[in-house]
């Protein structure tokens, strides 16, 4: 019989569980595993408000996929996908293509702009290391420009943010640390500096009590964010933003920076495909796969999971696509020693934690509201098993936060 | 009888080195002293290069001028001199005026740019703290940029100096240092980086010994330095520079950075004062003051005295600005205890080390030709001596160079 061959695209969150999984239980002579990934590196998508900010070097939130995977289990192939062949059961890769016979699609979000003009030209979005760390060197070039230039322009310290999600929220409370010590190292005055956060829903965090959003936006205000709530960007500009309240009201906001961070959709391949898509994600069956065709799964960013309690999707989390990962490869491991009967994925949300900057945060976690330098600890906690359910203890001690006060 | 007042305008090697020799000598009966300088910190120019290519932070490069100065005896007034009214024997500040009896002007160069087009636009300048800070940034975030381009544009990489004199050759060997750090750093392929100088002159270093600026050309060659010597910058545009040879030949070299080494001129105070000058710079009398003016001395950048030897002018050195601060201090003491004869002043030459980088140099001290960690080595002594010569030990303590191997 011959050997099956599993291929994984993407080494984020669901992709990196289930190859680690599958290192674990899958024989050698059961079936060849293969990871695609477009750098060698795994990043931790949810630390990137961080190395954006300047707050933590994008180092930190990167690690050597190789590290982390069993080299005599799986192969590793280093480049992008670009197509699924469903028909041939193949994948079109940048510099090459590759077969399989059972396929895990993991690929990472792409930025929504919801065709807001000149979002895409002229505003950074925070998505992975190459542009967490352009965000991190333009703002700074921006307050190293300021007083090189004889008429200073103060909109250089400006720093828009657009959208008040957990993205959003995450990268204004490393903002609020970063910003002094940005004035500091180019001796600007802190009062020209104004961070302004603008969404056009007409609240911030939407979906988080009530009471802890009251928490965050209060201490962020008071490191010096200001929130335009209900105000939707219209245009993207060199110069700036556009904004408006309903259709008429317009406003032009000039900025040095702007850093959209209110819409993810799924990845473009996923419409490229043909798979049936919400904004590049995919209804996947109970069993993660993608209905019509039983050889694939979805997990992570480009899968949708309705959130029954709600009748909403939930939002693409870490937390959910490792989970995912885990239940994928149990059913992959079923496939390929026959078995018929698959299980069905449960989220099991164990708690969400927004952090507010070095030492604050939000949060609920086993059913408990948290605030401040306890829920601060708790997001550590929650990054530091991300890196433990992939790569054990070794890999928390080599990347794990241990700031704690 | 009426206390004579000393201004000062300008707190680099020699204004610094005249405010703070004034302080010991004079009591405080004697003469009021007063300080005039932009900011309220003194920079080593002489270090810029490294500040500006990143290999040192320019924290490390500028101290607090109160640190220095006996504030019971020398006022600091922080403002930028705008013109000398001499009539008046006052100087007009930006934020309001000074008179004073004796003045001694010892502010610092600017760039020249010799009318060609574009260079004020478009390329940079290593001439002070704020300019040095943003060509480290504006480089870094060329790098940071680079692989968030799908198509990439290799020019981004590509850095111009222009001018292969001293202050063009020594940011080229930080340059060399500094590169490989950013192609890690941003996961840039080093064979990317084009590091380019353009020399309208056709040679390196003039003035140099031959086999001194052989070894450095060599020594730049190595770590990926293209010289293109003869060659002249017709015009900088905002994608980089159009160079020629001779008057027709005329070739585009693509590059995200450009950076104007090739030219020093005096301070525009002096031409709006109405001193006779070349290129901002006046020819003084051996005893510093300027002709037809017995109360004004000039030093340093805005002067300007022939090397009888070879009949052409001594380039403006920090070695020579604190020589003529030394001098000028003296003189100025005769003058305000009614003595008349001055002292000449004879520049000292004990030696010219050019950087190449951290570990390596070229130069000549006491007489001696030396390269290598040797001189290297030597450099950093000259550097330490300047801040020793101003500060004492404590101030090479607090800002002195001992990377020494």
């Amino acid at each position: 019989m011959r050997k099956q061959k599993i291929v994984i695209l993407g080494a984020g969150y669901g992709g990196l569980m289930t190859a680690t999984r599958l290192q674990k239980t899958v024989g050698a002579n059961e079936a060849d595993i293969v990871l695609v990934n477009k750098n060698e590196y795994h990043y931790e998508t949810t630390w990137l408000h961080e190395a954006s900010a300047g707050t933590l070097h994008h180092d930190r939130v990167r690690y050597d996929i190789k590290t982390v995977i069993d080299q005599n289990k799986v192969d590793f192939i280093k480049d992008t996908a670009v197509e699924v062949k469903t028909d041939e059961k193949k994948v079109i890769l940048e510099n090459g293509e590759i077969d399989y016979d059972y396929l895990v699609v993991a690929l990472g979000g792409e930025s929504e702009t919801f065709g807001i003009k000149g979002l895409k030209e002229y505003a950074f979005s925070i998505v992975n290391v190459n542009s967490a760390r352009q965000i991190r060197e333009h703002i700074e070039y921006q307050f190293a420009t300021y007083n090189t230039e004889e008429d200073k322009k103060d909109e250089r310290l400006t720093i828009v943010v657009g959208g008040a999600g957990f993205t959003g929220i995450e990268f204004l409370g490393e903002l609020g640390n970063r910003i002094p010590e940005l004035c500091r190292e180019y001796d600007v005055d802190f009062n020209k500096v104004k961070i302004i956060c603008v969404e056009a829903a007409p609240m911030v965090l939407p979906g988080f009590d009530p009471e802890l959003v009251e928490y965050a936006v209060s201490h962020l205000e008071k490191k010096g964010v200001e929130f335009r709530i209900g105000t939707a960007i219209k245009e993207c500009t060199t110069e700036g933003i556009i904004v408006g309240k309903g259709e008429e009201e317009v406003e032009e906001i000039k900025a040095g920076t702007v850093i959209w961070a209110a819409g993810v959709r799924g990845n473009s391949l996923i419409e490229k495909s043909g798979f049936e898509a919400m904004r590049g994600r995919v209804k996947v069956q109970p069993d993660l796969r993608v209905p019509g065709h039983d050889n694939i799964f979805i997990i992570g960013d480009c899968s949708l999971i309705i959130n029954e309690e709600i009748n909403r999707p939930y939002p693409p989390t870490a937390q959910i696509a490792m989970q995912q990962g885990e239940t994928c490869t149990r059913n992959l491991v079923s496939l390929i020693r026959n078995k018929t009967e698959l299980e069905t994925f449960k989220p099991d949300i164990k708690g969400t934690v927004c952090s507010l900057g070095e030492d604050d945060a939000i949060g609920v976690a086993f059913g408990k509201k948290m605030v401040g330098s306890k829920a601060s600890f708790m997001k550590k906690m929650v990054d530091n098993r991300a890196l433990y359910m992939i790569g054990g203890p070794s890999l928390v001690l080599k990347k794990g936060k241990f700031n704690i006060l």
